[in-house]
């Protein structure tokens, strides 16, 4: 997921209120932590004495407990997804467009939910976490994590949090990986599924490009087989990964607008250099380098991994079957443009869910901004969040196969 | 460029024919290197007071010395692109389906002539070669080097050798640029010219790749801004910048059809681990570890700049312009899959020849190999190749605008 979504505009006459106040806008938020203090056994037979888990929630749990909207982000997303921590903040929440008073997420009339995943390093408990045992950081002996094991660990916030069903989980890329999770795991949970740029499970290309990464972070020196300390990471090899992983989420044609070929210093264009010469050189190191002061490269080990094993159809031999107990109505965006999880991947999972006699849409937008048009500012988007979430559903699923 | 071209099968009684000696095969072949004592100025304004460059010829000039074919390679590629060095060798030159007695390019009617570029690393003159000033390698104190540099070497060879005229000129990526910069800048001597999956310029998302190619190597701290000696270079950069590279010449379907998401073992295949799990990992890592065996960084990073560099229509405003005094008949041939230089560009060039009154042919093939489907075992393309080379070409040219 990119992180140069820009801020606001400001609105005319904004002189006089402050972004975080205007109508619309959720407003100043606070992040909290859910301690779990029981042990927790991962997927893969590993387990911590317990986690905490980073989120913030927006708008008001109703007294039928049955109004929450969870939203999951992607890899290297966080819980901050609307609204702003500070007035000064440069930016809002990541998903700010989407979320708020009125928005397609309406916060009048649900309670919004975002955690940082499991094996996060914003808040969350990771490889980056204090290990009781050692009180040292996990590193490379935090247990390995599963989109599954982040979805259990989520749901458990839930139950603290006191909701009784999801109205409906949205998430993009990975995010969608995690909402298609819940709609598996907790069918009577999970009333509806939205999943954006999303998959059933990697192609071998997409496991290449992480591969890739992880290889660059993990042969840097400084990596040190994960045993390092927050300042001396390896922090060239996080942001080569960072760097080549940007590529993925964006497309030729939207780089190509955006950059071209244009050289950086137009007094100075002929000049023979391996600095930075094309604006497309500089716009990628700058990915690479406000990447690595935010976020841990053994989280990216982590979390890269889990994506890879994500397999949905794996678990029960077919997609249909994987989805057999689902509940839930889905609607599934695609992106034409999207080359990482490519529309036919969209396709097949609502082609899946249909063949498994559920409620299931697909839409398909077109957009040359790649992968992450998930994050995309457009009302047809936005008015297909609305419709799929303030739909009437009925009590009764009549339409079983 | 891949170097995983398979070995040849043994044909039924091979037994008692090597490889090398079978029909159709140009055999044995020994490289030659063709040493220029004179001072070269790069089109930078750097000079060196020499070059050499290592090269192969097969089959004969003739009388007239007009039946040359220069092959021009891509970037990781070099000279020997047909026949074998020694019996033993476990590979032929990398063309070797395209070249030799009957094939597509016919070594019985053809003087084929293929050189190491200049600033490369397989004998040519380079970043790794003796810096006569100093008795050390060049190093970055090597001039930068275009792809018009490299093609106005290559023609000094070809002088040298005797050769009046190219009969033709054939390349594919990178290889496809040097013969469209022949038929720019030796006009009366390039006859034709053969392009594959090749372009007039790279798009951002190709500099993007590169640039981050770049990065893994020059933040090596082996690197040490690019003086090392042989055995001690950035091997770990180098590395991860090919097997990135290398998913860029292949395709999402290829990787898919020939990996998919297979484990590496199977009798293990829920183990958690950075280590290698998918079969395409443990190719790629392969790809990364042969290629710095073999690969010199320097020229690495010299190369994907001139790549970068390279764009004809800058030169003279359009490609209708660049290609004003082409006489050179020319045949693009894209491939479906290919999304590095995509169809989409090779059509460009095909249409900006057209639209300067030049002979010009397209042919899109469709493949799901990507960017490398130029090294492809087709018949169709031989066909292709076959028709380019041997149709008869009017003496004069009397479709000018």
């Amino acid at each position: 997921m990119t992180d140069d979504i820009d801020t606001l505009p400001s609105a005319p006459g904004a002189e006089t209120t402050p972004r975080h106040l205007a109508p619309g806008e959720v407003g100043l938020v606070a992040p909290r932590d859910f301690i779990y203090s029981q042990p927790f056994s991962f997927r893969s037979g590993q387990s911590i004495s317990g986690f905490q888990l980073r989120y913030e929630t927006y708008g008001t749990l109703n007294a039928t407990r049955d109004n929450a909207v969870l939203i999951c982000h992607a890899l290297s997303g966080d819980h901050h997804c609307a609204g702003w921590h500070t007035p000064a903040d440069k930016k809002p929440g990541w998903w700010n467009n989407l979320i708020g008073p009125g928005k397609a997420v309406d916060t009048r009339r649900f309670f919004v939910v975002c955690a940082n995943v499991l094996g996060g390093c914003q808040g969350s408990t990771g490889p980056s976490s204090s290990n009781p045992e050692t009180g040292r950081p996990y590193g490379i002996l935090f247990p390995f994590v599963t989109i599954g094991d982040m979805v259990r660990a989520q749901k458990l916030l839930l139950d603290h949090l006191g909701v009784i069903e999801l109205h409906g989980v949205i998430g993009g890329s990975m995010g969608g990986m995690l909402a298609l999770r819940f709609a598996t795991d907790y069918p009577r949970f999970t009333r509806r599924v939205l999943g954006m740029a999303t998959t059933g499970r990697e192609s071998a290309q997409a496991i290449a490009f992480n591969e890739v990464g992880r290889q660059a972070i993990m042969q840097d020196p400084a990596w040190n087989r994960g045993d390092y300390t927050k300042d001396a990471g390896p922090r060239v090899g996080l942001a080569i990964a960072r760097m080549m992983a940007h590529i993925t989420y964006v497309s030729d044609a939207s780089m190509d607008r955006k950059f071209g070929r244009r050289k950086k210093d137009t007094a100075n264009s002929d000049a023979y250099t391996f600095d930075v010469q094309f604006e497309v050189e500089g716009y990628l190191r700058h990915q690479g380098q406000s990447f690595i002061n935010r976020f841990d490269a053994n989280s990216y080990l982590y979390i890269t991994r889990a994506l890879d094993q994500f397999d949905l159809a794996h678990v029960d031999g077919t997609l249909e079957q994987a989805f057999a107990a689902v509940e839930a109505e889905t609607l599934i965006v695609g992106f034409t443009s999207d080359w990482l999880f490519p529309p036919e991947q969209n396709r097949q999972l609502t082609l899946a869910l249909l063949r498994a006699g559920k409620r299931a849409s697909y839409a398909e937008l077109s957009t040359d901004l790649g992968h992450d048009s998930f994050l995309l500012e457009s009302e047809e988007l936005y008015g297909l969040v609305r419709g799929w979430i303030e739909r009437d559903q009925p009590y009764v699923f009549d339409y079983a196969i």
